[in-house]
């Protein structure tokens, strides 16, 4: 691999490109069929921010796309298209990006995303992966953060915590055999794409969860002018965050579990009448869907325990700040 | 400017983003309204790369979204919206991302393009601002690079040069009262939005000169499978860029103009028929247009004299190399 960016398009990127409205990936822009309502969305991994620098490459490629994918389930759409803007290390070797699009090129079949187009330039600092992923809405509606009414459910997809001690055996250098799962989970997220047509049809409003349950229920919550009560007992924590927990005997922990970061799994709303129909949803579309909590007058998040009593988790989730 | 990531938004972006398809910028994903084709584009500028870092910031954003626009009109569409991702470095204060937000807005309500949604990120590394551009079709068809037709003439926007000019004035800290509109067009090229309808009604093949007009011809000669003839004599470059080569002497200059980047004009090819007709279209929307050459049978770009006989530059434009 010479490191010229054109035979890098053509001999690496092209070959997944087979939709029409890509041309190849030898023109400047791509073509969307018009007709449906399409939604777009964009999120970029960093280098050091969002991944590791020792990450495999194949699975820096999938991250960047699946928290896309992620975005587009929780409003109940299917992806149409992406575009990859990849920004890439001078100092990383160029023999990587082969890595780079195999990773890419597995997770485009799987989830059936075609890829439209892109962008790669070179960069003195950390690799960036910014994607912007089309999707069409598979109901007639796409669920906002705003829409959540008071007397209804709160619900949530899979568990939380699990990539939260992916990213701490990462760090900390524990052995990956321990926490298998957890480690995955950080590096390659699993978008709840088999349960996107049910958040189409029953759900209120709907977000995905990538800063820490706390603080993105905080953000639904905000957008929609109500309280989210959370019974925190109902929460669905990894098995593998419990066993990590349970080494460390400090309860606390329970309580940064649903802080932790790179969940990516679906928060949602519903009505009461729903709860079986959600159920059954969930059991067709093999995700596991528990309700955690119940909408309230009021604003911002409470976790409570089993008797009610208010929770004071240490932290709620990932801050973002930018620059000094 | 404290730095919180959602007070920026809310403070800097969200008032720019008046669309009702941005949601605000409080929700995950944009909605754009289905029927027109659409076609879609994502170009990403990287300090030190794209742009200097001693550049004004508002001129960056300014840069990051022209380029963009500059791909549409080369396809001939009109921007109906823009996704923006902001890689923001640690080390530059956070105060400055009002300057990028007001350099922004001022070039959304200039060239009419809606703010439809975002990302920003914070970054150990140089800044990034990755735009995916969405555009509707002004004619029934997107012209690509690889409809250029034997016979047909080459014609191009403006004037080469300038920048590749403003560049050394940056680079080289020369007086830029000297070179103004150079450093201008480096730092803000000028999209040719306004011929964007006269491509979509002549042009056969079409593309956005950015790396240079001879590396960039060889592009679209390539896709077509044609030889592009240019007419060296007949090449429009600009007035300042003149200046600098007789000051500087060498003739030689003249041709490394040609292979300067960031212009940000169209290249076309077109009809003989048309001559006319494009050249009252160009009068019409206040834009320069040049005829500078012909469609050939062949491959690559031959660079002629007024006698006909072949001028060898030096080099053909910016090659990207990425990795080590």
């Amino acid at each position: 691999m010479s490191g010229d960016e054109f035979e890098i398009i053509r001999n690496l990127f092209a070959p997944l490109a087979t939709h029409p409205g890509a041309r190849g990936l030898l023109d400047d822009v791509a073509v969307l069929q018009g007709g449906a309502v399409l939604v777009a969305t964009c999120d970029a991994i960093v280098e050091d921010v969002h991944f590791l620098a020792g990450d495999p490459v194949d699975t820096i490629a999938k991250k960047a796309l699946r928290v896309n994918l992620s975005d587009l389930a929780a409003k109940g759409a299917k992806c149409s298209g992406v575009l990859v803007t990849l920004v890439w290390p001078n100092v990383r070797p160029a023999a990587q990006i082969a890595d780079f699009a195999r990773g890419l090129g597995e997770d485009l079949r799987f989830y059936d995303a075609p890829l439209l187009g892109g962008d790669t330039c070179a960069s003195a600092g950390p690799m960036v992966v910014a994607i912007t992923a089309f999707g069409e809405m598979l109901g007639k509606r796409c669920p906002s953060r705003a829409e959540a009414r008071i007397g209804e459910d709160v619900w949530i997809t899979g568990s939380v915590g699990a990539a939260w001690v992916g990213l701490q055996v990462d760090r900390l250098g524990l052995s990956e055999e321990e926490f298998p799962q957890s480690l995955r989970r950080y590096r390659t997220p699993e978008p709840r794409v088999a349960f996107a047509p049910s958040i189409a049809a029953y759900a209120s409003a709907s977000m995905d969860v990538s800063d820490g349950l706390l603080e993105d229920a905080g953000k639904l919550a905000g957008a929609s002018h109500v309280n989210l009560r959370l019974r925190f007992e109902d929460i669905p924590i990894s098995e593998e965050t419990r066993t990590w927990i349970g080494r460390a005997k400090e309860k606390m922990l329970e309580l940064e579990a649903l802080a932790g970061g790179d969940d990516y799994e679906i928060l949602f709303t519903a009505a009461p009448g729903d709860r079986d129909a959600i159920a059954a949803a969930g059991a067709a579309s093999q995700t596991r869907v528990t309700r955690i909590g119940s909408v309230e007058p009021g604003s911002g998040v409470a976790l409570v325990d089993g008797a009610g009593n208010a929770l004071a988790p240490p932290r709620r989730g990932y801050v973002h700040k930018l620059g000094c």
